[in-house]
């Protein structure tokens, strides 16, 4: 009964394998254990909070005390006070009315999106969007326009040629090229045609303490949407999406990634709230991250981003892999953007700074870096 | 510049509260606390193990032995060699070559959907099948057939009607009605015709041991691929993927939701570790909660299910309330499914037998289960 033209999974997994080899492009894992001699400028640990001992033993306490999961989705028996304690002060910190966490960045991500969006929907979308917001378009089956990166004139005409319910999404800072948006011109342009701005939050809080649309006034306005994540600057894992509390109760009815989930484990929840608490308390510790940017952006004669992570371009995959190694090689783990992680197809090097490297650490770091990139780049 | 037809956010959120508020489907989060005297008949910790004593010790140790999170995707620096060691147990226990570890079963199905499937790939569907999956499928662009509900003729020549690659999705036990797929069937129909068959043991797995693939002899057999949830039975949170080495490279280079998202948190990857050590040593679990199940539907006069839920069908989504609440209020938290977190549009109560309950507690529970179904069913 087998149908003669049909493809057997066996060959078309091993052409697909065939093909990532031939462009260069395989990936394999690389686990790390617990500790050793290597300085990672990799990860996304901006803070350091996530081996912070006060917010390691948070995170051991959550789960000594509510369990190692939370047991069900939010909606059944899976909404413990912990998650409601680190809404409340998400909210608080982030100067929004309210709060929801979800057991992921990217289910923060597809569930705004695709609990307000539908086919009567129009997603004006910037080119360098995240793929959880890529996916959160598609799975709401929206009608997109994806606008030229950070144009806020090609935002504005996409909303103006259409009369359906509008949604603008942004990144306060983008990941791969570390810019910031045009936050107070994309929420005006949004004002203006009704439409809503979905801010994502993820390389902006903590690195710029409660985030860009805070610094930017920008925080608690009604059409304005933030989404975050827990497992960044907060050490944590988790996502969590802020804003009015009639928007909220619509995701806690509507939103698929939520309500078919099982809530956020204990520890993740435990842990978020007492790097937050951190974060309150120190400022010094975005300020410190803010510093380490501008010397090593001036050291490797590149832009400094808006936020955390410089990319150093390549010339090819290749390199952006030997280069890697190199850095490896002398106690360094940095990052390697290639296909189809970057929006330009440029392969490059992402070097994140991390506030929780010790001074030593950071020269040290910052010599083989310069010596590398020149070597490279 | 506004658009006078635009519909305003302000204006369509509300109107989507009052068609929910209309129809009795208003879903609100009542957070619990860490302890109470309630007995918890409602979520999905079918083993009990996300309280178990070991469990708890072997998160809060991972978290302060790794952090409170991985730090970054797991193709940067999130890999940890505790993922790479739950991942070598699980595959182990289920029967199966590989396995690879995601932050929420939701995006493990995402995952092997979205990675394999796109608009040159036909996927038959069952009815009944998980949101995620629907959402997967969704996101994948194939090519879509629904299919009733377990209905194997109806597989088969959905499969001989297209020569696209195809994929055919079930659940080993199904959520709402607790019922077992035909797996041994849909094996041979998806052999036949070169057919991928991807069968979430997100309610099998722990209930039924290592699983109803594994207990049917499927486990290892190339062209049946399972998920896994590792919040349920396993007591923690996280997802995974079973399968074939050359199935999970295709996963870690092509997977958006394991690529673009971080690690799942140690605490969570240590839990879940434990929990699964407990289930290989201790079988009498899974048969106490078989044991249960049949004393509990006897004792209400439903059919058995093949999982560890009992789903009892309401009149209505109000009486379904009611009958919780009155559950509650002698000390039980039982669950409620309304629409549209059901197949049917039928509403019901939905008790999850749980082996970590005491038999005095189990007994007491019976009674008054009996009682409340009596007086509302």
């Amino acid at each position: 009964m087998r149908h003669p033209d049909r493809t057997t999974w066996t060959d078309w997994l091993a052409a697909q394998a065939a093909t990532r080899d031939a462009a260069g492009l395989r990936r394999t894992l690389r686990p790390r254990p617990a500790a050793d001699d290597t300085v990672d400028l990799a990860g996304n640990d901006y803070l350091g909070l996530s081996r912070d001992p006060i917010v390691t033993a948070a995170a051991a306490d959550a789960a000594l005390m509510w369990g190692a999961g939370a047991g069900a989705s939010r909606l059944v028996t899976g909404s413990l006070r912990l998650h409601e304690q680190l809404e409340s002060e998400l909210a608080g910190y982030l100067g929004q009315p309210a709060a929801l966490v979800f057991s992921t960045g990217y289910h923060a991500n597809l569930a705004i999106v695709s609990a307000l969006a539908d086919r009567d929907t129009l997603v004006v979308s910037d080119a360098h969007i995240h793929a959880s917001l890529v996916d959160a378009v598609r799975l709401s089956r929206a009608e997109l326009v994806v606008v030229p990166h950070s144009d806020v004139t090609a935002v504005s005409a996409a909303l103006a040629g259409s009369d359906k319910r509008a949604i603008v999404l942004a990144e306060s800072v983008y990941s791969v090229l570390g810019d910031e948006a045009p936050l107070t011109d994309l929420a005006a342009v949004a004002a203006e045609h009704d439409a809503l701005l979905v801010v994502d939050e993820a390389h902006g809080l903590g690195v710029h303490g409660a985030g860009l649309v805070h610094a930017h006034g920008l925080a608690g306005v009604p059409h304005v949407v933030v989404t975050a994540t827990l497992s960044k600057a907060l050490g944590s894992q988790g996502g969590a999406v802020l804003g009015s509390p009639k928007l909220i109760d619509h995701l806690v009815n509507r939103a698929r990634p939520f309500i078919f989930d099982t809530g956020l484990a204990p520890a993740a929840a435990g842990g978020a709230l007492a790097a937050l608490g951190i974060l309150r308390e120190h400022p010094e510790l975005p300020d410190l991250v803010r510093r380490r940017v501008l010397d090593l952006a001036a050291a490797l004669g590149v832009e400094p981003p808006a936020g955390a992570v410089l990319s150093v371009p390549m010339p090819s995959p290749q390199v952006a892999v030997a280069a890697q190694a190199e850095a490896l090689a002398h106690g360094l783990r940095v990052g390697c953007f290639r296909p189809p992680s970057v929006p330009d197809g440029v392969s490059r090097l992402r070097i994140t700074v991390n506030a929780g490297i010790s001074d030593d650490d950071w020269a040290r770091a910052t010599e083989v870096l310069v010596a590398v990139v020149k070597e490279h780049g």
